[in-house]
C-alpha cells in the first residue's frame, strides 16, 4: 500500500529526476501552492524556473470540522511549475502517475478543458482538470499572466490534489481513511487538527482581531512596497489574504468589505509582482534566461509529384475544448478552401476531421502542379504612348524600361472602351508541394480560438498547443514550417500505446490507419458510437438513454475513441431530486443518466472512457467519484431541509452579487419589488397576486442552500424543492422555480404568470442594474450573462402575451427606480440602450427562427413588446405574397418617401382643389376612422388607399407653388405616413416588396 | 556533488525507512523545528510518535543581509522526534550521516556535551552537540521536560543544521555557494529572500503595527485557550513569538518588555502543552500508548566459582558529559568499597577506569565465597525469661517460638552487664557470584550525577543513559539486572568498528583487551597520551602546548582514543588579539593552542578527535571550522573598531540584565556609582581617582559589541582592547580589564585600584541587587554567578590591604542606596544575609587554603574585612606554638564561659575587696589602656592577664552572694571578654588549643 508520504516522496523525486528544484511549504498560509513565491513570483520574467514542492493550502472556507468526507481546512497540494514549457509537458505529467504505481495504460486518464483565472492575483492561465477515471485529480495549467502580467516565458503549472490521489488510490471514502504513514491514518495524525481549525476558523476567531490584522498587514504590505522589497511584501499580501479568508469564513465579511479587500488585495499583489520583475532585472536575473526556441528554416526544398494524389494535413495538439474542436474543424475547412481558391492549384473535395487532439483536412485529388496563367499588365493610355509619328512617347519608353521589355514589344490592349498599351506576361504555375508548404503554413499560424493562449513556440497563439505537424501529398511529406514546428511524416496516437508516435506512409486512407490505431478521427462516426454504445449498455439495465443530445456533443469531442462504461449507484441516492443526481452526472461527470421506459432515473449511469481500459477499474473509478458527490450532496440536502427558507434567505445577505448594486439579498429585493410592481400593471387575479406576494418574498431564498452554493445551477430547483418540503403552496414553489427560467437560449419558460413576473423582473434588474454601473457586455465578455438575459425577457415576453403592457422600457424603468432607490445613478439614455439591446435579442431571435430578413426589420419598432411583434410578423407571412399588400407598402413609401421628415401631420382639407387630392382625403379620412387591430387591421383599413395613393402622384403637383396648398398636399400626405408609420417598418419592409 | 535538496530527501528517506512519519514544514514562521507542533505538542503525553520533518527556521535576530557566510535569518532544520527512545538512537543517526554520504569512519564524528533548555517552552533535556571534524551539525537532545510537564516516555530529538552540513559536505565557505539543487546555488535561489527578509527584519518593520500585532496574537491565544482549542491557540503563541522575535530584532524591545512578554508567553504555552495533554486524554489518545519496556527478570541461577578472581564491572553508557566522567568513575568505586564492605566477601584492591563511555571497575581477588558468620539474637530479659522454677516464661517460650527454636536452646547473652537470652544463628555465606550481582545491580540502580535524566528505562535516572552492563568474575558471568538492563559478557567497542559489540572471554586483561580495539580506558593514561602526543606535534612547528591543564582534563574525557592532528589556520588572524583566538580555540572547539617559546601565538592548533580516523579529512574539517569562526570573529573585530566606545555602550541599554533590576546600562550606571563611592571611602590619588572616573564612565561598554555578544568570556578583554585602539589611556583600558577579575575561583585579580574598586563595585551590586530581589542561589542552582561572585569580593580584598576599610558590609549597603534608587526594596537583614553569605565564601577559602579549620572559625568575626582577617590567620599560625598563648586562650576562655552573655562591660573597681581581683583589676587596667594593633599587638598587650585571671579563679568565688560585689567581679570579666571579643573568635580556638 502506497501511503499518503510515499506518495509525496515519489512525487519529489521523480519530479528531482526530471531537474526540479524542491523547494519547502511556505511559512505563512497560504490558500494554494500558486501563492507561494516558488510560482507567483517565479513565473514573472525571462529567468527559467522548475520547481516542485508540497503545499499544505488552507482554505478556511472548506472547514468542516474533518466530518466531510473529501473537504478539509487544510488538503495537500503537490505543485510543480516548469518554466519554460518544456515542449512534453503532459508527458511529464503522465509519467509521474506512473511514479505513484498508476497504471494509465489501464485507467482512463484524460484532460478535460478547465481554465484558471485569479482576478485577486491579476493572473490566468488556460488548461485543463486531469481526470483518474472521473476524478478531478490534478490541475494543469498553462500560465499566461500574473500580477497583471503577461507572461514570457510561460509556465506551465502541475497542480496535484493529494488526498484525492490518495483516496482514489487507496480505495477509501473518507480522508480520515488515508493510510497516512505505515500505521498512521490520516485522521490518527491530523484529525484533531482538522476539528480544532475548524473550531478556530468557522466559529471561534476573533472578528475584530482578525480586521485589525488584515488592516495592519496590509499596511505592512504598503510600506514594505515603497521600501522597494518585493518578498516581505508579498509574504503581507499572503496574511492579508490569509486573514480575509478566515473573516470569510466566519460570515464577517459584507459585500462592500469584500469588494475593497479584494480591491486593496490585488492592487498591492500586482505592485509586488511590478516590483518583483524590477528587482529582477536590477539583480541582472541571477538565474539567467531562457533561451528562445529557434524558429523551424524556411523550406527550400520541393519535391515534384506526378498526378494527382490526396493531401493528408493533420494539426496534431494538446487536448482542445470540445466546443473548439468543431470549431476548430470548420476553420481549418474554411482557411484551406480559401487559400487554396487563391492559388491556382486544382484539387478535389476538402474534408476535415477532428478530435481532441488533431485535426485533420483531406483534400481530393490534388493536382501536382498549378497551370501557367497569362497576366495583362497595365501601360499608359494609347494616346500618350505614341508620338504623331507612331514612336514610343517617353511615358510608353519608361513603361517599357519598367517591365523590362522592348517598347516594341508594347501591345494595345482595350479597357472598358479605352485603349492603353501594355504587355502580357505567362505566370509559370507552380509545384504542388510548393504551393501547399506556404497555404499550410498559413492555416497554422492563423488558427485561432476564442480564448488564446501562448506555449514554448515563439510565435504561435491558440487555445491549446499545437504540437505536432503531420502533411502528405500522397506519399510525398510535404515540407512546412511555422515559427518552431516543421511538419513530418509521424503522428502520434494514444500516449499510453507501446509505440506512441508512429510513422505514416500514405495520406491514402489515413482514418483506417489511424482507426487502426484506436482513433476514430471523424467526430460524426465517434458521435454514433457513443450514441449506440450508451444505448446497448443502457439496455443491459433495461434502460435508455435519452435527450442528451449536447451533453453527447461534448462527450464526442471529449475522446479520440469512445470507449463507454456502464456503472451503478446505491439506489437509496434516487431519493434526491433528479435534477440533483443529472446535474451531477451531467455537468460535473460528463456521464450519461440511464432512464427507464417513463424517464425515471435508474440507479446507472454511462461513462465514456477514451480508448482501451481496463473496464472493471475505470467503472469502480468512476462509481466511487460519483457515490463522493452524491455522499457530498446528500449531505448539503439533509442539511438544507434543516433549514427553513427564512433562515435560508438569511444567508444570502453574505453574498456578494456585484460591487456596488450590494448583496445577492439586495437583489433579491429589488426582484421582488419590480415583480410586484410589474404585477399591478398586468392587473393579477386575486389568487396570482398572493402567489406572486409569497414567492417574491423568498425570491432567491435557496442561493443560501449549501446545494445551490455547490451546485449553482440548481438555483430555482432547489428553490422549489425546499418550497415544498417547507410546506409553501405548490403554486408558490412553482413561482421560485419558473423565476429562474429561461436558463439558456430556447430554454423552457416560465409557465405561470407570478413565476413569469418574477424572472422578467430579475431579468430588468440585471439589466438596468448592470447597464447603470457600467458593466455591460463587450466583444465576447459577457460575466453576467446580459445576453441571456435580455433574450429571457424576450423570450418570456413572446410567451406571455396577456403581459404584453409591460412594455421592455416600462419593465426596465420599473428596474431602474428600484436601483435608484440604492443611490446609483440610472440615466435614461442608458435605459434607451437596454431597450434597444433587448431588441437586438428579438431581432436575433427571429434571424434565427429563419423570419426573413425585412420581416425582422418592419416589425422592430413593435418589439417593445415582442408578442405584439411576433402577432405582426404571423400577419406579415400571410401578407407578403398578396399583390394588394404589396401595392400598399408602395404606396405607402412613396408616401413617406415624398414628404421631408420634419413635415408634421395634419392639413386644411379646404386648401385642396384637385380632385385626386379631394379624393384621398376622402378615403384616408373613411379608412383613419375605421381604424383596426394589429397589422391585419391596419392593412384592411388603409388596402383603399393605395388607389388613390397612386392617382394623387400620377395627377397633382404636390410642390405647388402656392404656399398653402403645398402646404395641405403635404399635410395630408404626412398624415397618412404617420398614421401608417407605428403598425410596421415600412421602409424596412417596402424595400423587399418592391425589388 | 550531494546537493542540499537531495541530502533532505536522502534524510527523508532513511527515517521513514526507519518507522518514521513525516510531516511538512509548519506554514507559520517558527525559530526552530522544536516549536512545530509535531514536536513540541507531540512530546507530551502517553502516545507514541516517530516523525521526520525539514523546518526552515526564522530567526530575525540573525539576518545580515546574506553578507556573513554562516548566518541567515531562515536556515533549515532537519528534525526527528524518536518516541519513545528506542534504545540505539546515537546509532540510528550514525546511519543517517552514513545515509548522506559521510563516511563516519573516516572523519572524527563525536557527541559533546549540550545541555537544552527554553524557559520560554517550559522545557529542558539533556545530550549533546554533535561534531563533525570539530563542526557541530546536529543538536541531539533527551527530552525531558516540555510545557513544564515531565516527559514519559521521553523524546529523542535530533535537529541537524543542514545549511553546516552542507557546507561541510561540499566544502564552501558560504552558505550562498551551497549547490542546493542541479546548476542552482543556494544564493542563487535565495539570496534575494534573505536579503530583503534582513531588510524587514533590521530596518523595516513598522514597530507600532509589529507591537500591536503581538497584542492581538496573545489576546488570540488567550481566548482559544478558553476555548480550549489547544491547536489554533499553539499557532497564536507562535506568532507572538515571532513578532516579538522581529521586535527584538528591530532593536524595540525594552528590558521590561522582554521580561513581560517572555512571561506571558511561557504562560501562554504551558496552558497550550497541558489543554493538550488534556484534550488527548479525553480523545482516549489516539495514537495509542508506548508500551512499558518490561524489567529485567531477577537472577535466580548463581553459578560457583572456585578460587580467587579478579572482577570486571563495566557500566556501559553514551557519551558522559567530561567531568562526570571522573565523579562517576570515583562514585562507582566509593559505592563499591562500601557495598562490598556490607558483605563479607573477600576481594582486594578496586580500581576504577573510565571513558565517555564506559566505567570500569576491577576488583582484585574476590574470594569464591562469603565465610559463614553468627548472628546472635537477643530475646527477652534473663531476668523475666524464667520463672523461679527456672522455666520458660511466657515471654522466653514465644520467642523461641518466633525463632523456630526450642526454649531449651535459649543461652543467656550479656549485654552492657544486663543478661539476656537469645540464640546464636549461622549464616551462610553466599557464592561471590550471587553476592556481586546484588551490589553490582545496586551500584547502577543508585547511579546519580549532578543533573540526571531518564531515557527508555523505566527506572534508572543518570546523566546520560546506561545502554550496557558486562560483569565477569574471571571468566563467569555474573548475572546483574537492574531495571530493564542485564548484565552480559560483551562491550561495545568504537562504533565505527567493523564489529562494534565484542565478546568478553575474561576479566583478566581487560584493559588490554580494549586496547587492543582501540580503546584507552585508564584515564591517566589517556591524559598522558593527550599531552604527549600534542607536543610532539607542536613540536614539528616549532612550538609548545602550555599551560592548557583544564582543557587537556576535557579533551580526556571526549574521547576513547586521543588521536591528535595539527592543523593551521592563516597568519593573517594572529593580527587579532590573541585572548579572541584562544577563546575560539579553546571553549568552542577544544583546540590546544600552539605557542612558540616566548608564549606567542603560532597559527597551528591540536585537535585530538577520537579513535581512528583519517587525518587529512579531520584537519581538513577542523581547519574549516575554525576558519569559519575566525571568519566570524574578524569580522565582528573590524566591525567592532568602527564603533567609538561610547557609542557601543549605548547598546547595553538594550541589553535585558534581569527583570527586575533592569538593563545592563541600569546596572553600568549603578557600578559607576558604586565605585566611585568606594574610592571617596577610600581616599584616593588624584590619578587613581581621575581613572577611576573616566572608566567608570565606559564600565561595561564591551558588551555592546559584536565580540563580546557572541563570545561573552572575552568581556573586559575586549573593553581593554577597543578603549585602547579608541585612544583611550592604558590605565583606563586597564581598569576596564581589571573590573571583570577574578573571571573565576583562584584566577587573577585586578592589579590596579581603580579596577579593583570597580570590579568591587561590580560584584557588590550584583549581591545586594539580585539578593534583594529574591534571586539568591539555591542548591546546585547559581545562575548569576552569585557564589563566583563573592569569592570575588574577597579575593579583591585579600589583594589590596589598603582598601581593607571598604568592609563588605559597606560595600554592599554602597550599592543598596544605587539598588534602592531604582525603586527596589532592600532590606537590612538581607544585606546581612549577603555579608554573611561572603564570609562563609572567605571560610571556604581558608579551608581551601589548608587553613586549621579552628583558626579559619577563629578569625571570622575579622573576615568582613578580609585583608584583616588575613593577618590575623598569619598571625595566628606564628602564636599557635606559643604555650604563652595557648595559656592567654585558655584564661580567656575561663572569663567567657563564667560570664553570663546579657551582662554587659564594665564594673565599679571600689566594690572590689579580694587582692586577686584588684591585681586582675589593675593588670586589665594597664593592658586596655597599652592597647596594640592586630593580634599580635592585643596578644602583647593581654598576655600579662593570664596569670591574674588565673589567680581570680582560683581565690575568689565570682557569684558572690553581696549583689554589689558581685556585679563587680562580673562586669570586670565581662569588660576582659569584651575587649578580647573584637580580635579573634576565642571560643572557636579555644576548643582546639585546650584540647
Amino acid at each position: 500500500m502506497l501511503t499518503m508520504q510515499d506518495a509525496l516522496l515519489a512525487l519529489t523525486r521523480y519530479w528531482t529526476e526530471r531537474g526540479a528544484m524542491v523547494v519547502q511549504p511556505f511559512n505563512t498560509e497560504v490558500g494554494a501552492g500558486t501563492l507561494n513565491p516558488a510560482t507567483v513570483l517565479r513565473v514573472l520574467g525571462p529567468e527559467p524556473w522548475r520547481v516542485a514542492y508540497v503545499e499544505p493550502s488552507v482554505r478556511p472556507d472548506d472547514a468542516r470540522y474533518g466530518e466531510n468526507p473529501n473537504r478539509l481546512q487544510t488538503h495537500t497540494q503537490f505543485q510543480v511549475i516548469l518554466k519554460p514549457d518544456p515542449g512534453n509537458p503532459q508527458e511529464l505529467y503522465l509519467g509521474s502517475l506512473q511514479a505513484l504505481g498508476i497504471d494509465v495504460a489501464a485507467h482512463d486518464v484524460r484532460f478535460v478543458e478547465d481554465n484558471w483565472a485569479s482576478p485577486a492575483l491579476g493572473a490566468w492561465g488556460l488548461g485543463w482538470e486531469v481526470w483518474l477515471d472521473g476524478l478531478e485529480i490534478t490541475q494543469f495549467t498553462y500560465f499566461q499572466q500574473a500580477g497583471g502580467q503577461t507572461l514570457d516565458p510561460v509556465s506551465v503549472e502541475i497542480t496535484y490534489g493529494v488526498e484525492r490521489i490518495m483516496m482514489a488510490l487507496q480505495g477509501v471514502a473518507h480522508f480520515k481513511d488515508i493510510a497516512y504513514a505505515p500505521g498512521i491514518s490520516y485522521g490518527e495524525a491530523f484529525g484533531q487538527a482538522e476539528y480544532e481549525m475548524s473550531r478556530f476558523y468557522l466559529d471561534d476567531a476573533d472578528v475584530d482581531t482578525q480586521r485589525r490584522l488584515f488592516e495592519d498587514y496590509a499596511a505592512e504590505a504598503r510600506r514594505l512596497l515603497d521600501a522597494r522589497l518585493p518578498v516581505p511584501a508579498h509574504i503581507h499580501v499572503l496574511k492579508c489574504s490569509h486573514t480575509f479568508n478566515v473573516l470569510d469564513a466566519r460570515g464577517a465579511v459584507s459585500t462592500t468589505e469584500r469588494a475593497k479587500a479584494f480591491a486593496r488585495m490585488r492592487g498591492l499583489a500586482r505592485e509586488v509582482a511590478g516590483l518583483w520583475s524590477e528587482r529582477r532585472s536590477e539583480l541582472d536575473h541571477p538565474l539567467g534566461l531562457v533561451p528562445a526556441l529557434p524558429q523551424a528554416a524556411a523550406p527550400t526544398e520541393f519535391p515534384a509529384v506526378e498526378g494527382a494524389h490526396p493531401l493528408l494535413f493533420e494539426i496534431g495538439t494538446e487536448e482542445l475544448p470540445p466546443h473548439e474542436v468543431t470549431r476548430t474543424a470548420a476553420a481549418v475547412e474554411r482557411a484551406l478552401t480559401e487559400k487554396l481558391a487563391a492559388t491556382r492549384l486544382g484539387h478535389g473535395a476538402i474534408t476535415t476531421y477532428a478530435t481532441p487532439r488533431r485535426v485533420i483536412a483531406v483534400v481530393d485529388a490534388v493536382e501536382p502542379v498549378e497551370p501557367d496563367a497569362e497576366r495583362t499588365v497595365r501601360g499608359p493610355k494609347a494616346a500618350a504612348a505614341y508620338d504623331a509619328d507612331g514612336n514610343p512617347t517617353k511615358a510608353a519608353a519608361g513603361f517599357a524600361r519598367g517591365q523590362g521589355v522592348d517598347p516594341a514589344e508594347l501591345r494595345r490592349i482595350d479597357v472598358d472602351g479605352v485603349e492603353y498599351v501594355g504587355i502580357t506576361r505567362t505566370d509559370i504555375g507552380k509545384g504542388a508541394v510548393e504551393v501547399l508548404s506556404g497555404v499550410l503554413g498559413a492555416v497554422v499560424a492563423e488558427l485561432r480560438a476564442d480564448k488564446n493562449m501562448r506555449w514554448s513556440d515563439p510565435k504561435l497563439s491558440f487555445t491549446r498547443p499545437v504540437r505536432w505537424l503531420l502533411a502528405l501529398l500522397g506519399t510525398t511529406p510535404v515540407p512546412v514550417a511555422v515559427s518552431a514546428l516543421t511538419a513530418g511524416h509521424t503522428t502520434r496516437v494514444h500516449r499510453t500505446a507501446a509505440d506512441p508516435v508512429v510513422e505514416v506512409a500514405s495520406a491514402e486512407g489515413y482514418l483506417d490507419f489511424l482507426a487502426g490505431h484506436g482513433i476514430v478521427a471523424d467526430q460524426r462516426r465517434r458521435r454514433d458510437l457513443v450514441v449506440s454504445s450508451a444505448a446497448e449498455l443502457a439496455a443491459t439495465v433495461g434502460g435508455v438513454v435519452d435527450g442528451e443530445s449536447a451533453l453527447v456533443d461534448e462527450i464526442t469531442n471529449l475522446v479520440e475513441e469512445p470507449n463507454a462504461v456502464l456503472g451503478s449507484f446505491d439506489a437509496r441516492y434516487l431519493e434526491l431530486p433528479a435534477e440533483i443526481l443529472t446535474t451531477v452526472m451531467r455537468k460535473h461527470q460528463r456521464y450519461l443518466p440511464v432512464r427507464d421506459a417513463d424517464g425515471a432515473l435508474l440507479p446507472h449511469f454511462v461513462a465514456v472512457a477514451n480508448g482501451a481500459c481496463d473496464h472493471d477499474k475505470v467503472r469502480a473509478g468512476n462509481e466511487a467519484v460519483l457515490r463522493a458527490r452524491y455522499e457530498d450532496a446528500s449531505f448539503f440536502w439533509r442539511a438544507d431541509l434543516r433549514t427553513p427558507p427564512e433562515r435560508m434567505k438569511e444567508g444570502i445577505a453574505k453574498l456578494a452579487f456585484e460591487e456596488r448594486l450590494g448583496s445577492v439579498a439586495q437583489r433579491a429585493d429589488r426582484i421582488a419589488s419590480v415583480a410586484l410592481a410589474l404585477g399591478a400593471a398586468a392587473g393579477l387575479s386575486e389568487e396570482d397576486d398572493a402567489v406572486l406576494r409569497a414567492a417574491a418574498g423568498l425570491a432567491k431564498f435557496d442561493l443560501g442552500s449549501q446545494m445551490v452554493i455547490e451546485l449553482t445551477s440548481l438555483a430555482g430547483t432547489m428553490a422549489r424543492e425546499y418550497a415544498r418540503r417547507a410546506g409553501q403552496p405548490e403554486s408558490v414553489a412553482q413561482a421560485l422555480y419558473d423565476m429562474e427560467l429561461p436558463r439558456s437560449g430556447g430554454g423552457a419558460v416560465p409557465t405561470t404568470v407570478p413565476g413569469a413576473l418574477l424572472a422578467l423582473a430579475d431579468r430588468f434588474d440585471l439589466l438596468a442594474g448592470l447597464f447603470a454601473v457600467g458593466a455591460k457586455p463587450t466583444g465576447s465578455s459577457d460575466p453576467f450573462g446580459l445576453r441571456r438575459a435580455g433574450a429571457g425577457v424576450v423570450a418570456i415576453l413572446r410567451a406571455f402575451p396577456r403581459l404584453s403592457g409591460l412594455t421592455v422600457p416600462f419593465g426596465l424603468s420599473t428596474a431602474a427606480d428600484q436601483v435608484r432607490a440604492q443611490g446609483i445613478g440610472v440615466d435614461d439614455a442608458v435605459l434607451a440602450e437596454v431597450a434597444e439591446f433587448v431588441k437586438r435579442r428579438y431581432e436575433q431571435v427571429l434571424l434565427d427562427a429563419g423570419t426573413p430578413h425585412e420581416q425582422v426589420g418592419a416589425v422592430l419598432p413593435l418589439a417593445d413588446a415582442p408578442a405584439t411583434a411576433d402577432a405582426a410578423v404571423a400577419e406579415l407571412a400571410g401578407l407578403t405574397t398578396d399583390p394588394g399588400f404589396a401595392g400598399l407598402v408602395a404606396a405607402l413609401q412613396r408616401v413617406r418617401r415624398i414628404v421631408p421628415a420634419d413635415t408634421g401631420a395634419g392639413y386644411d382639407p379646404a386648401a385642396l382643389v384637385e380632385p385626386a387630392e379631394l379624393e384621398l382625403h376622402q378615403v384616408f379620412a373613411k379608412a383613419h376612422a375605421a381604424g383596426g387591430t394589429g397589422l391585419a387591421g391596419f392593412v384592411v383599413a388603409a388596402s383603399p388607399l393605395t388607389e388613390p395613393v397612386n392617382t394623387f402622384f400620377d395627377a397633382v403637383l404636390v410642390m405647388a407653388p402656392e404656399p398653402a396648398l403645398r402646404a395641405a398636399r403635404l399635410g395630408l400626405l404626412a398624415s397618412i405616413r404617420d398614421w401608417a408609420a407605428p403598425v410596421l417598418d415600412w421602409q424596412a419592409l417596402g424595400t423587399s416588396l418592391e425589388a
